[in-house]
């Protein structure tokens, strides 16, 4: 069994928030689709350890942010590679509230589709929210971002929480350009982040600009 | 509600096949979905009124076909815009099968996943079958087919039995080349075919090389 086949299916790249009034969450996602056209149904799967997943199923409803190529790794980091738990993941960046009052931000996004749930299904780590489509918007003319660029140009990393991680198996790769051949790069295991630097070490006090581990949580790539 | 914001979803497209031993149904979706990864779970859409829903929901097994960029408009009109009713999709093209004995080809394909069906979900036109991956292999390098890759470089059409499927919007466009300002386009309204052509009428004996009607139900585009 070749699990790298699983590489092949595509997805798109999405924040997905809730609030129940008291709690906020948002997380990314690779896991929306749209699975009917009458009534316009979506479903969402989210990691029952994920701090969003207990808001949107008090909350009822969700608000899917379809992000964009330009969508930069701070806010992909921000959003998925921390917890709602420690903080508010809007605290600080521009956001807007959607028509079912789940906020969400405009930074790096091209769509905002609304949905109030009508089932939620257990598919054992994960639940997944089936949800009625209650209002749309197109946000941007800004290609979306689908999880295969995210991976060759954003050079993204898999969390383990994600519905797509495989252990052992990563789907980044960084590729070696001829006139950078004296650099060398450094990948940051917890997020991605990929740091280029003439030196082979990092120094002691350097802290990945994403997600803010230090030196011992990156790697040599070359 | 702008309801363009729902092409902004990414998805692939995938041929899903089965048999039950007596049946055997296969049809085009663009509804594949990795849920999960402990264990590795997928889920599947199928609207109700195709064949192979049926099939897949007596067999409790289903294979997904990743489909490639070489994936042509015949093989995606033979298993998308016809019914495993009519016929043995399979017949006349090279076909292989699947550790559940489901069959496939490889034509167009880059890579195989077989699942064991854990849990059918009800969302209304549709059944979402949610399986057990318990094989999987990578079949070639190509790219894996996008639906926008569908949409705007092969110009499909999306049925109205498609998850995806939203009357009036149609995500198919057909970009004017210049030197081509001579020409006359025609597009087939049942499987999106586009015949190029200098006359301003097609003749009455005109097949769609696709789906096969004739010219009633071709409108011209430019």
């Amino acid at each position: 069994m070749d699990k790298t086949a699983l590489f092949k299916l595509s997805s798109g790249l999405y924040i997905v928030s809730a609030t129940d009034g008291e709690h906020t969450g948002a997380c990314v996602i690779n896991t929306a689709l749209q699975v009917t056209s009458e009534p316009l149904q979506l479903a969402v799967t989210v990691n029952k350890k994920n701090y969003t997943c207990g808001v949107i199923k008090e909350a009822g409803h969700f608000t899917l942010t379809v992000l964009s190529q330009k969508a930069d790794m701070p806010l992909i980091g921000r959003f998925g590679f921390k917890s709602s738990r420690d903080f508010n993941k809007f605290d600080g960046i521009e956001t807007e509230t959607s028509s079912m009052f789940d906020p969400y931000t405009l930074e790096g996004a091209c769509a905002l589709i609304v949905c109030a749930t009508v089932q939620t299904v257990d598919v054992g780590t994960h639940l997944m929210f089936i949800g009625e489509m209650t209002d749309a918007e197109v946000l941007s003319d800004d290609k979306p971002l689908t999880y295969e660029y995210y991976h060759s140009v954003l050079k993204g990393k898999t969390p383990p929480k994600a519905s797509s991680y495989i252990a052992g198996a990563d789907p980044t790769k960084v590729t070696k350009v001829a006139d950078k051949a004296n650099m060398h790069h450094f990948r940051c295991t917890v997020c991605g982040y990929v740091y280029e630097t003439p030196a082979t070490v990092l120094p002691k006090d350097f802290k990945c600009p994403i997600c803010g581990f230090g030196p011992d949580k990156f790697e040599q790539i070359d």
